[in-house]
């Protein structure tokens, strides 16, 4: 077996990466956990939440990323803040290449890198962010009980959420830049027979409004170019979620327009190579399942490094 | 569409259907979870967990079981105390035969009965589980280091884990009731070669001595039937895992010897009926994929339930 510097690179340190590491910690891997930033990936952003098991009364998305990393640490996890440049995945040695020239080893690799959410791009909507902007509606939905909201987009996501969002708030307003919507014939019927949705067609929204909380969106008709503002206390922002694959060698890996293709023990199309949380296709991308999949790459990584000797 | 009791039932009351009770609740389903004890599942039994995260310092089985109820329930999920008799899942009205007559009817289902390790059955076992007697590795390895250890198995798993018990304990002692290992050949040739492991063939395991933790082992040759006392700090019993099947109408289900056969969604072969968490057919069973599962079950029984109307 030819000698590398690591038994195991995670790469991300998210809600994934950290599960990995924890993990690989606890089985006394020679494992590093590679990360640009601070560790703990988009958690990091999310203002409250609620729907991770372990916390009744909620957590802030900072407090649950430190305890994921301090958990880690606490068994003896490397992180390495640098940024990856590139990679050579194929082969029994797995090449890192970080910006500065150095060029990281091992048998084995957990990709943990992400995705995120495509942004609108507008003034209010960064600062907002977490304080009525929100990108997920299973996570944040039920914070809107009672109140008016608006969804933007006119995809199957936008759609399927709107409905859903029926549940919790009064009335849900779907701004979309068309005059018919992309989603499937079926959810579109559903939101057209729902009394609590109102469509706002050939419109972008160019900023969002509020000082401390999002207080309403500034709308323009694509058209007439008219604007209009739209009093509303919260805006879900669903337009498409980008996988974070700039630094991933794709050729050499199964995708879905750079979301990374796994089997149920989360190995992807190359030996020695795992994926985990956000990054990997998939329909459901919640912090929970992003762990679940953190600790089965990790030990689909062991029994990859085990069968080599 | 007929008319029934619930949107969805979830059967079991472990992380894996407490986290699609949360996930249900949150999304305002009209839902109900069975559990026939105490809700929290094997966990309630786990004396101490490290690797969950999001607990830096560890966490009792018994208060993580709490957490994961109270959170649950802070979101109306309403668990009904009862014991499952059968299941009709077959075609679209889904049957819980309850023990005392009662039938509950729902539109889908999420199986969570989990799993239960077998057994030696023999005295002083229970009494010293998480105190010395163990049944998985991977969660309790990292607290034997530095000790000596004894595995009772022959198989897969036992030998596979005999070898990863290594990194922690100074000796390993597997104890195994026949003359040679069921155990893969690549396996047993790892086990054999590795220094810190040692066999005792032909022998059973009739007692586990100690008052407040693990002292050691009765154990008993089966050909001589000589007994012997062998002082070891933990003892990890092996010898497989048998599916909480008995109330699951395996004959509607895609199965693997009872342990259901799911796609990445957690969707079994039967529409509207799901699984996650330990009753799944999987390589890995651990309470984080357990609630990473509940949480992708419940998203595509909304998914389901959304496609009815």
């Amino acid at each position: 077996m030819p000698v590398t510097d690591f038994q195991l690179i995670i790469v991300g340190g998210g809600p994934a990466g950290l599960t990995a590491g924890l993990y690989a910690a606890r089985a006394r891997l020679n494992v590093v956990l590679l990360e640009k930033g601070a560790a703990g990936g988009q958690v990091m952003n999310t203002d409250w939440i609620e729907n991770y098991p372990g916390f009744p009364e909620g957590i802030t998305g900072l407090d649950l990323a430190e305890k994921f990393a301090a958990q880690a640490e606490r068994f003896g996890l490397i992180t390495k803040l640098c940024e990856v440049k590139s990679m050579d995945l194929a082969g029994p040695v797995k090449k890192i290449f970080l910006e500065g020239g150095e060029t990281l080893t091992s048998q084995a690799v957990i990709l943990a890198t992400g995705a995120r959410p495509n942004q609108l791009g507008i003034p209010g909507e960064k600062e907002l962010t977490g304080k009525g902007v929100s990108y997920c509606a299973t996570c944040d939905g039920p914070f809107y009980r009672g109140l008016e909201i608006a969804v933007i987009g006119g995809g199957d996501t936008a759609i399927q959420e709107a409905v859903h969002l029926t549940k919790f708030a009064t009335r849900v307003i779907v701004i979309h830049r068309r005059d018919e919507l992309r989603a499937s014939k079926h959810l579109q019927e559903k939101a057209f027979a729902n009394d609590k949705i109102e469509f706002i067609w050939d419109t972008v929204v160019t900023e969002v409004i509020g000082s401390k909380e999002v207080e309403g969106l500034r709308l323009q008709n694509v058209q007439s170019e008219e604007e209009a503002i739209l009093a509303v206390k919260g805006c879900f922002v669903l337009v498409g979620i980008r996988p974070n694959m700039e630094t991933l060698p794709l050729e050499q890996l199964d995708n879905d327009d750079g979301f990374i293709i796994t089997d149920k023990e989360m190995r992807t199309s190359q030996p020695g190579v795992m994926a985990a949380g956000d990054i990997c296709s998939k329909n459901v991308r919640q912090i929970v399942n992003a762990t679940g999949e953190g600790a089965v790459a990790c030990l689909a990584a062991e029994n990859y490094l085990s069968s080599l000797n």
